[in-house]
């Protein structure tokens, strides 16, 4: 059988913990679909197409995935791809909590999908976008914690700002 | 003696979860007062009235609860009300912290004020007024989720948004 | 109407933290069980008769409370109490976990008893029995973590271990 | 790609928290092993035999599993068997870091092994082996919570004990 | 060798609890600095002067402490001071996991910085400075949950707004 | 001042998380003291000298510490030590709860130790002498994870079995 999974997220920016899920995620499952969640009351630091760039760019030397675009019901959006699993990574227990309620909400608006929780490599369990946003916007370095191109489009973001 | 509990919250919209709890705390105590808290910075969905219809609707078949919307600090209203216990519903682990830190605080206030902790029904778990708007606001059905009431009023608010 | 409440617990020995429950407990409910589960494999440091002897001298100040000793099923015992409620203590996220499962349990196996969660004060939040023991057995002092009563015969029954 | 996944566990007994969750492995992975945990020091309820015995009979109607029965390391296993997967339920905090210890070191042992998090139906978040053989024990009923089978083997366990 | 400790916060406004802490670290360490951060968006309800002015006062009785506003990396400011230790207060498991990633960003950062969680009494583990505005907002006593000069401050802040 | 702390364990055995901890304690306090719990119950896999012996190898290269072994209340053993400070390893929410309940009762048995959480570094967050001590019983490697002569020592302890 062809299993499709989708990984939804805002990535704004993607970080080497999201990448690491991404890789982890294509030893399992036939075909990947990246999900960025858009962004309309423009609070994101990067627009949609900046952060379907930035995977595009990060995954290039991967297996091929999809990366899309899309707003309203996650599991409409899976409904329409066929996919059968959502990835979401799992590195602390304050995840956990909000994760398991919107995967049992998930199942209970459709049934037929499934979330799968895979585990970040230890290293990144401390990395959020939020977190690399506040420290790069302090002039901190975070070299290791993102792709390159990443750090690069931080550094023009910031100093544009 | 004559037990008076009282069940706080935002109610912004009344879920089964509540309702469930509810329930529960008549089979416990002789007289339940259900306190809405007041929104005055307008950032609820419904209104107060509205809250307070949709519970009211919502608990016609129950023994008589009394219905009280309030501003200010909880323990001035249970001792206005002479009440004995404050009802909360704890579901995860981070429900538990927060509501924690408010009980011993409301001790603190105000000695004689138990709070009691019940769980709603397992098939609740995963239910939020903020999940159900958010579904909601995306399209997605809340059936079985809320009341027949909230779900239509729901519906309605929506479609005037 | 009237709510008789079951607290069951090992109580080997009862700590103030399980006493300041029991106070809590007459201040919300008509009529009040203490149930010691008894310990046929006699891996308690305390006999059924000496727990329930502790109990009794420690609440003789108090409205009358019922003690009784117990084996099997929790929901067997409330029924045959006519008991609505289950008066648990709740002191940290770990407990709230094991204490959830059993209290879901519980409510599968008899619908119409809740499970009544409460928490000690806060100067209680670190004592279990376990602990009490610990420091006793190493020759520390117990002093305003159990009564005077429990203080005077731990100190007898480790005497003559 | 054909991804085998191998679901490790005790099951003594098979509770149909496990069989949802070897329902749900189904959807997600072209093959899937069910391996039981040998019991070297005897302290299981069930044999292995009776557990692997329990466990093709509740999963007759599904697709075809193979079962094994195993001791030592899990990646050994998994090495032997040529998984990709490793599927474990979460239903609690309290699992959560367990597991997490464990998942990171088999990662460290085999890197290539990924253990899945999968979250089991909401109805069976209480339900553990230790607790329905606890249940069982006192003679409270546990229809509902494990397959027929297992209920019919718990009785004339239990009677025989 | 001579140890210099920093402890970071808002203290908006300084609570019993943060003077806990303060005095527990000078039992520990040779020079503490407390390091205000300052708060450019005005969402404060202190300005950076008060708030250091109400931990210089509070603090008066103690071995001298340095109080510095700081805005920027955490890190930066422990080395332009030499500080070898970070002090942050563990109440509750949500700090935990908090706490955690900051300290393990800091470590990326700056290898040579220990952060070194300390527990405040345990009569303040409910207290924070959102919650003491918020019950003074609504016209509640916070004596003995906040110094004296701070409550004074409270009182006049609230009353001018 | 002269800081003393006291890092208590089993070290059943040294692994490099708690080698970790004892060199980020050497970069805080000015003398620190590794004490050895005795185990007089005989269920150790090492002896209590063995122990001692690890420790002493795989600290060799650091400034000198002591290392103690001790039976009893660890307050007592830190009053005679005249130390200020116990370290204690934080790893996850679980450690948190149970490391919080010794801190606060001895607080509560010696109000003038103060007990300090350290982190250690995130890749050895998974690592326990427990599960240390199964993934060798089982022939798996734990090169990587305790020190080298930590690693013979199981080898020969686990082949003499």
């Amino acid at each position: 059988m062809t299993v499709r999974a989708v990984y939804p997220g805002s990535f704004d920016p993607l970080t080497n913990g999201h990448l690491d899920l991404i890789e982890r995620s294509l030893r399992l499952f036939d075909e990947l679909v990246v999900a960025v969640v858009t962004n309309p009351s423009k609070t994101a630091l990067f627009t949609d197409e900046e952060r379907v760039d930035m995977i595009r760019e990060a995954t290039r030397h991967l297996r091929e995935i999809e990366i899309v675009v899309f707003d309203g019901l996650l599991v409409d959006l899976t409904a329409r791809l066929g996919a059968r699993a959502i990835i979401r990574g799992l590195r602390a227990v304050s995840d956990f909590e909000y994760e398991f309620q919107m995967a049992l909400m998930n199942r209970k608006l459709r049934e037929e999908v499934e979330t799968v929780f895979l585990m970040p490599h230890e290293a990144y369990s401390y990395i959020s976008s939020r977190l690399i946003k506040e420290v790069a916007g302090h002039g901190g370095s975070v070299k290791g914690l993102v792709p390159a191109g990443v750090e690069q489009r931080l550094r023009e973001k910031l100093r544009s700002c």
